[in-house]
């Protein structure tokens, strides 16, 4: 057992929960509690820790687990175990659940998520059902970028692209706001956004600005054809130049005297509406 | 000017930013922040402070301002000013933009917004739209509850009820959320939620519960009708006592393996499907 802050694990550990820098260079991140950890793809997990109370409660010591299949899990692991004061200090929560797992980030290929296009030449996913991407430019908010992940899952989307500058997916308020969409939704960092647009307009999806100045109604458009919706920062919204390249300008219309919605609230309107014209086809 | 924390002014002040219970008693809240002041209503303004930077680009001192509708509202009140390092500690931000209001909290009176029946006995409001209410129950995150006031404002919603155990909508993470839509959208706390929900079907306002066991998906009901959409806490949605008061479940359909939306993103959804029927009509 682990009792002290000053272990070599339990500091690579806290860096990898607080630094991003290290994460990419590692190719590592971190997740906390019950569910990310039952959740977690197997072949992702690297290591995983636990907490004393945690252990006591769950792991091989104890006869009646309070959950049998994260007790089968765990034991399916090589696991540490920390004091539960090194626990709450390596914890990213103000009440942890006392389990952590140090994953291996994923990597998709667009392509192959993008699927191939059909003998009508329009792009479809490998189910079948024509492409449905989310673009963002520069997010900052962590919560935003994980609640539009989890909102995305529920909506069907095939993927979230986004820029550099993007808050990092691997951030644990980010992960904590996915409720696990983390491990079900692809997602891809660019560093041009605009080849991005590019690309995929050339494989004949409409790329959608959401803009103030939209020109038409975002209920407006035929979504049950490949779609992508291009969604700019919190404070600024797109770049005029990047919106500039997407196929249509789309506004999300607003009462009172509400100049934008929160990015996530945006977000999550425009992939639901996808969603209900696909169910109505 | 103020350049002591320990001043009986800044410690009263600190205490409205920090603690719900006095901003009950005293019926006062305070908003932070350039467009928090341009848009907070004048007969709500009791209090107004400023850091010294603020007033030395914004203030009587200064010709030429910044933003010339601030300084002139600034001009009309008696203000305070705090030193910049005193301003910081009132703060409720990281980056403080220098100008704080103490505010009166409006009382709003339901059956007054609700309007009231027309011929055909549907309820509509002042403008003769028909009634489009939300219904929280014991939301805790306050960014949900700012971020359901602003998109509401958007969808064009005519309030907020709310339970008392709701997270206190004079929070300063709610107000900031809100990004001013606490000015604009009339807002009921209620100790009977069951009660409140009675009120309303006796009107002929239809309740949606959403619920993830809902008979039909949320873009079945026509909300062209006068309507409120019952929305439950973050962690255990709906009491079932609760829901059962609703006239109808609705569910938010969910691809993959998503259990259930962000309050606020789920919220925003239902409140812009009603305010896209209403357009279509």
């Amino acid at each position: 057992m682990i009792s002290s802050t000053a272990n070599s694990k339990v500091k690579r550990l806290t860096a990898l929960v607080q630094k991003a820098k290290l994460r990419r260079e590692e190719q590592l991140f971190v997740v906390e509690g019950v569910r990310m950890f039952r959740e977690a793809p197997d072949s992702w997990i690297r290591e995983v820790y636990v907490s004393e109370t945690f252990l006591h409660r769950c792991g091989r010591e104890c006869e009646h687990t309070f959950d049998p299949a994260i007790g089968e899990k765990l034991n399916q692991y090589r696991y540490e175990v920390l004091t539960d004061e090194v626990f709450r200090k390596v914890s990213d929560t103000q009440t942890p659940q006392g389990v952590l797992c140090v994953l291996a980030m994923p990597h998709y290929e667009l392509s192959s998520t993008a699927g191939k296009a059909d003998c009508a030449g329009i792009w479809q996913t490998d189910t079948g059902r024509p492409l449905l991407l989310v673009l963002l430019e520069d997010m900052q908010d962590p919560g935003n970028l994980g609640t539009i992940l989890r909102a995305g899952e529920g909506a069907g989307i095939d993927g979230v692209i986004m820029t550099r500058r993007t808050v990092d997916i691997f951030n644990p308020k980010v992960i904590r706001a996915t409720m696990g969409s983390i491990y079900r939704v692809p997602f891809w960092v660019v560093d041009d956004l605009g080849g991005a647009i590019g690309f995929l307009k050339n494989k004949g999806i409409q790329v959608y600005a959401a803009q103030m100045d939209g020109s038409v109604d975002y209920d407006e458009p035929d979504y049950t054809r490949p779609a992508a919706f291009l969604i700019g920062n919190e404070g600024n919204g797109l770049l005029p130049a990047t919106a500039a390249q997407a196929s249509q300008y789309i506004k999300i219309p607003m009462a009172g005297q509400v100049e934008s919605l929160n990015a996530a609230a945006a977000a999550a309107i425009l992939m639901y509406e996808a969603a209900r014209q696909r169910r109505k086809q």
